[in-house]
């Protein structure tokens, strides 16, 4: 059936009997492609009827179908003209894994933050309503684990207001990436409790009975309202939505009609609630605690997952085992996750501290400010969010955090870049929205023993709040300490020892800079090398000492300008410590968002690895390394 | 008899009568003191009995007593050891007028930003439970237009699921700044219609009836919430809080019995609903459509305030009339705002086109999400939000706008320095976390007819996000223009040209530029002036020729390290261009928290100011300028 599907008009056309044998069809495609690509596969697997029903009732693109964080979107792309570039999936150049609007047409909102879909939906049904044109419709397809952000419930409070004919679809599959958490997750449980799903007879009552709310005039709708709360509604009509459900998301003889009946008479903004199953249809993946959330390639049969073999701890790994013998030593430590225990390696501390251990939900605003509250009253937390997701709560960390100057310690994974995961994952700005910050402490590891002392002095440092960022993936093989020693504040660190040319490195581009340090040395350019290990505060006399005794200074991060090198720039100039003959440069990842990729390709590609740091130290002389190894001047 | 109360202890003792009498004496004396001060008046007069019931009821300082934005804090300042220096409120080395934790033990969390008192309060409570010390209460005290923003519904949605004895005070006055808009508050006003407040009676019953289940083992619990859902629970219970209300918040007859029986009965998370009158007992106030939200100095008998004499129109103004014309000449033009119209200026723009404007609640978040999803489908958003509330939608612009290229333009009041508000509503970050972001356009106005060119460059610019920056307060009284024209993208223009010094301005700092240019030049040091426009993209060119063509190069902003200095530095260093003998210097705020006071101190404190300017070009020339001035070199 999937191979007479051309185009999304196939899909329109389809008896109910043939979408079913095309739910099929596209259900192991996907998990056919993706056993050769890896990715994500259990949230895909759970949207396969619902996926297949919204093209086939919903006249797509023209209407917008909006997947939220979008890791579910696999079947969408194998029905929307993008099957035959599967197995480019997350490769260099090949598909996304997540939507993306530069992709296709089909895909009208890219994601990979959660919880985004209902305000852009929203937005787009207001602007449909305002351009005076044929009305579309909009649909945001969103999680329950996701609806524990705040984001969405502050959209759901403004369309909830402005009646406009938005569809939310409520994917309720009680697991994000862990189970989900908080009284919402309760609730959806409750709501779902005893009947478990509507039955058609149901479906056809809730809707005649619901839907002719929607035509009445707004004064009938108040005192319906009013009605509603002394009979009770659910959360969802509380707020201004008409609520349908719980309906089974795998049955389309379920969820056909109900779709069809809200596209055809809806009138203001309706949540229908469909439960799913992730992983649904393939065996080793239901059966999976995970359900197959993101996997490697795997075998399609056994489900057996592919491994890479590794050398060495990830960071992630570090800092769980790490934080955890910090707290065996205080019992003031505790652990904040915002929906990532796993990811964090805040899993790993809660083995042995399941009491010291918060997984607040997706929400990542209330993660920071909990932790403010627990750092006012004397306890230690340590707010473990990935760079990217920090964004989520800078004001947060200004407003609660930084300005309180509470030492709330902010452990920051995948700060870099991440490879597959692509430009909305990549962690490049929070060295510098951090390091503007007064009273904030920012560090960087340089190797995973490094860590392992940086969560030493964040346990120790009890007078205002502390950063530490490490990248995604595995360390690099480094002899490990027996205990973490905290670092002096503000006190990098001499590496080596040279004369004419200083490398000032921040974070795990150390290695690539003692690469390109023995280079230079083999070319008669004598270098030194540091690790800064702090970009606030800054350590000066070093910094000083470096740019006045080299003829050139070169900063190297793995982050965006305005971080590091920005600072070290600035406290260079006002020192006048650049008025002389120094020739001064910085690294820093290119002014670009990078898509999804290799990471050693981005490193090249922004000069952040040996070969562009000699490079940028040979520009800087005035040379062409190039035209220098042709002359034969170095090796 | 508030003369009788030395401390918080008094209050704890006085009889139903006397609190009221206490009441009535803090509501004069606060009318009083702000009639000489200024600050917000309307929301305080609010809470003055339910301010009382809460230190009679409870023990603070150890019990927690947590006031959401703090601007309603006025009563509980006078009543905590304050009173006495009441009337240095708002004032340089004074008293803030938010709750600030330097301030007082009586204040456990500062606050200024909405909507954090439930995070902060649940971290409170929760490291109550886990010290295993006498368990002490916690109170969030938080208004209903707070409660639009996502940040209390994630705290509340923890706090549900977390069974912690909070106690959250709903302080509904159906009026935050403007009147709140939403869901939410719709729903407040469901649950208030008909019966208004409960009696006593009513009391009595809810809580005998109510209080109980929390005695119960989880299991019951659970049971009791599945009833409570057939049953239809209010919102709150279904986020897993006991809900008593609603109360009349100016009677303490009523107020006193709920607050005592939820302190000595409660077991898990009560919210109280309890509703006020902003405004309540001053008729100017409670007559005034803002309720005296915020006022200047005013006449007790009249309320008449005080307005100082203004020589020019505000930026805000400004911002709301230019708006309004480009939105004439463009129907695709929409204005977003996050409960500020007033502030903002939009509502300038709305009285022109109210269906072009979106108050979206506080919610910066979904504010900037939505304006993708418009932009996404042709309009064209102007997301009008204040400098230090954008740092709570960083993730939003990052991931839905910048990474995506949707054109969505940010207006950005209060940029810099915003005198009695503080810290907290200071404007110092935006141009750092902006400026990194690739794709995005940044500017800042140097006076109110840029700002107007501005208003149209931004409406113009069509392929990408784009940002300007313009400070609090009145223009500088230059021409202004019939209409804005558009710039050109990255190029700045030189106000004035010299030989030696070079000072490359980015804002309003401008006309402090000149300043200082005109005594420079009569130091005999020929001075250059530009006006950068742009901090992104930078005008390479002119920046180059400026570092090439003078000895001293001096940047100077109203904002943080790391911002359009920063880039500067940036940029030079990697062209080479810091190699040679040129000294730079970079001119931003100082690297701290500055309390509220007078802007012209705040300037002078940072050197932000022609004599700071001076001053700096001085030391970058190595001489003293008050050494030069006594040795009769310079004037």
């Amino acid at each position: 059936m999937l191979d007479q599907i051309q185009s999304v008009e196939d899909i329109r056309s389809l008896s109910q009997a043939d979408l079913k044998d095309l739910a099929a069809d596209v259900r192991a495609d996907m998990i056919e492609s993706v056993s050769h690509t890896g990715g994500h596969l259990g949230a895909g697997l759970g949207v396969v009827e619902l996926t297949v029903a919204l093209h086939h009732v919903f006249e797509t693109p023209r209407d917008r179908l909006i997947w939220d964080v979008g890791h579910q979107c696999y079947p969408h792309k194998i029905l929307t003209g993008r099957r035959d570039r599967m197995l480019t999936l997350r490769q260099p150049d090949g598909l996304s894994g997540f939507t993306k609007r530069a992709e296709s047409e089909f895909d009208p909102f890219g994601a990979g933050h959660s919880s985004t879909s209902i305000s852009a939906g929203l937005g787009m049904k207001v602007a449909s309503d305002l351009s005076g044109e044929d009305e579309r419709n909009v649909i945001a397809v969103i999680g329950d684990g996701a609806m524990s952000a705040g984001m969405a419930y502050e959209a759901m409070n403004n369309a909830g207001a402005l009646d406009s004919r938005l569809i939310v679809i409520l994917n309720d599959n009680d697991m994000s990436i862990a189970p989900p958490t908080g009284a919402m997750s309760a609730y959806l449980a409750r709501l779902i409790s005893g009947k478990t799903f509507l039955s058609l007879r149901d479906i056809g009552k809730q809707l005649t009975e619901g839907l002719p709310r929607f035509f009445k005039e707004k004064a009938a709708k108040a005192e319906e309202f009013a009605r509603s709360f002394v009979t009770g509604g659910t959360l969802f009509e509380e707020l201004g939505f008409y609520y349908v459900g719980p309906i089974d998301g795998h049955n389309l003889d379920h969820l056909l009609p109900v779709l069809k009946n809200v596209r055809d008479s809806a009138q203001g903004p309706v949540l229908i609630h469909v439960v799913t199953q992730k992983g649904k249809g393939y065996e080793p993946a239901e059966n999976a605690a995970d359900k197959y959330h993101g996997v490697g390639k795997f075998d399609v049969i056994t489900g057996t997952q592919q491994k890479a073999p590794s050398n060495a701890p990830s960071y992630t790994k570090v800092f769980g085992q790490s934080l955890s013998k910090e707290a065996a030593k205080d019992d003031k430590i505790v652990a904040i996750t915002a929906a990532m225990p796993s990811g964090t390696g805040v899993d790993i501390f809660e083995k042995d501290f399941p009491d010291r251990t918060f997984d607040v939900g997706i929400a990542e605003q209330h993660a920071v400010t909990f932790a403010a509250g627990m750092a006012c009253e004397g306890y230690k937390p340590f707010c473990a969010i990935y760079s990217t997701f920090l964004q989520r709560a800078y004001d947060q960390v200004v407003h609660d955090v930084a300005i309180q100057n509470l030492p709330v310690r902010f452990p920051i994974d995948r700060a870099g870049y991440v490879g597959a995961d692509g430009a909305t994952h990549a962690g490049s700005f929070d060295v510098g929205f951090l390091a503007s910050l007064p009273n904030m402490v920012v560090m960087a590891a340089s190797d995973e023993a490094e860590l392992v002392h940086m969560v030493a002095t964040a346990a120790a440092h009890d007078d205002g709040p502390i950063a530490f960022r490490y990248p995604r993936g595995e360390g690099v093989g480094v002899d490990m300490p027996e205990a973490g020693v905290p670092l002096e504040i503000g006190k990098g660190r001499m590496i080596k020892e040279g004369s004419k040319i200083a490398i000032l490195s921040f974070g795990t581009r150390l290695s690539e800079a003692l690469l390109a340090a023995e280079k230079l040395d083999g070319y008669g350019l004598s270098t030194s090398v540091a690790d800064a290990r702090f970009a606030k505060p800054l350590d000066k006399e070093m910094i000083l000492k470096l740019a006045g005794e080299h003829d050139v200074l070169l900063t190297i991060e793995e982050g965006a300008t305005g971080g590091f090198g920005s600072q070290v720039l600035h406290i260079l100039a006002n020192e006048g410590a650049l008025d002389g003959s120094l020739k001064i440069r910085s690294l820093t990842m290119n002014d670009e968002y990078t898509d999804h990729g290799k990471p050693d390709v981005m490193y090249a590609g922004s000069s952040l690895d040996a070969d562009g740091i000699v490079k940028t130290v040979f520009e800087a002389l005035g040379r062409d390394v190039n035209e220098a190894a042709e002359a034969g001047e170095i090796a």
